[in-house]
């Protein structure tokens, strides 16, 4: 990894693939047809490009049963622990309308309300990922939504991931359908005959997931379109080179394009953590994609001192950021803009990824400064609610009605002054 | 207005204006000028829009003086009550983070962090609108935003509205920039030698505007795209006509897009709103506009049953809707999509739009389902916190390791291992 001493304010934004118009092309052709001709669109794209059309789209409870009395009993407890983390963690989210009293019995309200119904996106590939089905499920349960869908592309054998299903049914999710790719967006957005639309769908995926959901949005509502991995570690000299390698390389083998960034204020530090990552990575099994992201995307600053690294830290709003210093948590106060903040060396970032509670859909490429990761608000929405009554009207109508002249809305002074006359009680 | 028997789904939905290729390239060139140029660019576009490129872009506090100096003093007063009542409203939606204690000395948190610095965009044009200052302004200050900025096109005299200068007096925003349109936007993306970048623009504006806003988003937030405004009401015998179809052309006389809805279940309702929206039209300054939104969004649906009426709501998720039934407060309680609600004849419309407290911005186009109307939480951000002690860590990183291996991430395993080897206390 490259050692530079922190100068100037530093970046983490890249240019990130942003789809071709070739692939757009096909993600507009895909949704259209799938808006139009439904399953049978839907068999057409599965069959082409992940090899296999089930004859049934959803997954039947004999499936799930399966899946679970096959499972590894150990890592059936581990993610039930984990899905109760999770729920734990989530559940102090949960929040409340209000209604504020005025005088002469009016009020004024904000109701919250779960969505009716939201789709999760698990993608497919090489391997599972049981822990997406955890992050994205919980928050949506409690927030209260009813109808949580999950949808998945199956693979050759016509069978989603044993951990998959393990992980929907310890969350209590029984509706899934085999779909991948841009042709589930489109269903779980549009629906088709088998599969009801949803008002939100989460969860990552390829260029054609990302493309489709961008291009559904406003139809539905999308979480964000998340960027590859990024880890900041910002540490001084009592924390230890292997530990940082470690952390650095577990976010390195997560993508090519992933961002692993140590910022301390030891020159030790710095080079023995260069030499750990060189050493760690020769061992690591994904070492090309870890190695790949480490020359690109690997960095190493020092700074002059704690202040100057934790201004650095605040401009780059990691995704993720360790705080392995002397007082870290004192440390860790005093940073602004992060994802998710770990702190001391027993914070390991896989921790949160798979175990701690918090979520682990998190704000890439800089977007911390003003965004936030998955939590229970993404499941909810708020309506605002008025009452007047005939005294609190009388009183206000004239300044509202003025109000609305000075913006040259005459129709506006007009309705509110249209109660004028006394027509009797409500 | 036509009057139909409610009898399936019936939608708001509009094609909305998405821009045209042409305007499009402007946007870019635009922007990509803005990000190159600056100040001379902004000045450039200024000059060949708004027909003014100010010499200093930022209003100084003497011209704030003066336009409070001039300004009619029962407006000023009007407009400082409902200043306050908007705070008084949004102060309830403040949130705090939190931490939960776990086991041996762990805990997690999530923090809550105002955003830096957000831009609010004023539409200029024929008419001043002080109320969206208020509206885009106040949340974010009870957030916590520490810099807000507002930006709006001067006229060609050089100058912003009166009243907008005043609104801004009275909530204490003093950087304020006279520029609009694409190149406003492309200054608080990116910054200019005057202009310092913002995290999130919020605000109305033009085609221009918001193909801008969609172009910048990602580098910053930005807040909903609205559409054209809309009502619905719901009615039953007890409501009074007049009182309706003045609520109805509140709305319709904002664009020839709105729409406005009445749904009710009294056939003589339905016919004399019908009568009494055609002879107030007649009346009303913005009568063209008006009409044109009647004829073509305005609809009156005679549902069979109250329990049909609220079904039919339900699925329009309206931005406003007005109860105005017997037992109104009941009733409202049975819906679940709007984005604000007035129950009872004396919360109209207009009142939520100047003066209750409530926040106009509001999702339009059955966006109501999932989107809700402007908050608090736009202005803020959620970070999560990690402290893993010593045991808490030995305890649990088995099983996290397990969980990382189940995903085929090796690197994720051997990071939460790595603090397997005791040395010494952090």
């Amino acid at each position: 990894m490259n050692i530079t001493t922190l100068t100037s304010e530093i970046s983490l934004k890249r240019q990130l693939e942003g789809g071709n118009e070739e692939q757009l092309k096909t993600v507009r052709q895909v949704i259209a047809d799938v808006r139009e001709r439904g399953d049978a669109a839907i068999r057409m794209y599965s069959e082409k490009w992940d090899g296999f059309a089930p004859a049934k789209l959803r997954v039947t409870d004999e499936e799930i049963k399966e899946a679970v009395k096959g499972f590894d009993e150990q890592l059936y407890q581990d993610l039930t622990e984990a899905a109760a983390n999770i729920r734990h963690y989530h559940s102090a989210q949960k929040r409340h309308g209000y209604e504020l009293p005025l005088a002469d019995g009016s009020w004024l309200g904000q109701r919250i309300t779960p969505l009716d119904a939201v789709g999760l996106y698990v993608p497919g590939g090489s391997a599972a990922y049981p822990s997406s089905v955890l992050m994205n499920v919980i928050p949506a349960q409690v927030a209260g939504v009813k109808r949580i869908v999950i949808t998945s592309p199956a693979s050759q054998d016509g069978k989603l991931p044993p951990a998959v299903l393990v992980a929907a049914h310890i969350v209590g999710v029984k509706e899934i359908y085999k779909v991948g790719g841009a042709q589930a967006i489109a269903a779980l957005a549009y629906g088709t005959e088998t599969i009801a639309p949803v008002d939100k769908i989460t969860g990552p995926g390829n260029i054609f997931v990302a493309l489709a959901k961008r291009e559904v949005f406003g139809e539905v509502a999308i979480d964000m379109i998340a960027g590859p991995s990024e880890i900041c570690v910002l540490a001084d000299d009592t924390a230890y080179a292997d530990e940082i390698a470690a952390d650095l390389l577990s976010q390195a083998e997560h993508d090519a394009m992933a961002c692993a960034i140590l910022i301390t204020t030891s020159d030790t530090l710095a080079e023995t953590v260069a030499e750990e990552v060189e050493k760690q990575l020769q061992k690591l099994p994904r070492e090309a994609i870890a190695r790949k992201a480490i020359e690109n995307f690997g960095h190493i600053y020092v700074a002059e001192s704690m202040e100057e690294a934790i201004r650095a830290v605040n401009s780059l709003a990691p995704e993720h950021l360790e705080v392995m210093t002397d007082k870290a948590v004192e440390t860790a106060r005093r940073i602004t803009h992060a994802g998710a903040i770990f702190i001391g060396r027993y914070s390991s970032e896989p921790v949160g990824d798979y175990f701690a509670g918090t979520n682990h859909v998190l704000p890439t490429n800089s977007t911390a400064r003003f965004a936030s990761g998955l939590n229970v608000d993404d499941f909810i929405k708020r309506t605002s609610i008025v009452y007047y009554s005939e005294k609190t009207w009388a009183q206000n109508a004239p300044k509202i009605a003025r109000l609305a002249r000075l913006e040259g809305l005459e129709g506006h002074a007009r309705a509110v002054e249209s109660r004028r006359w006394d027509k009797g009680e409500e």
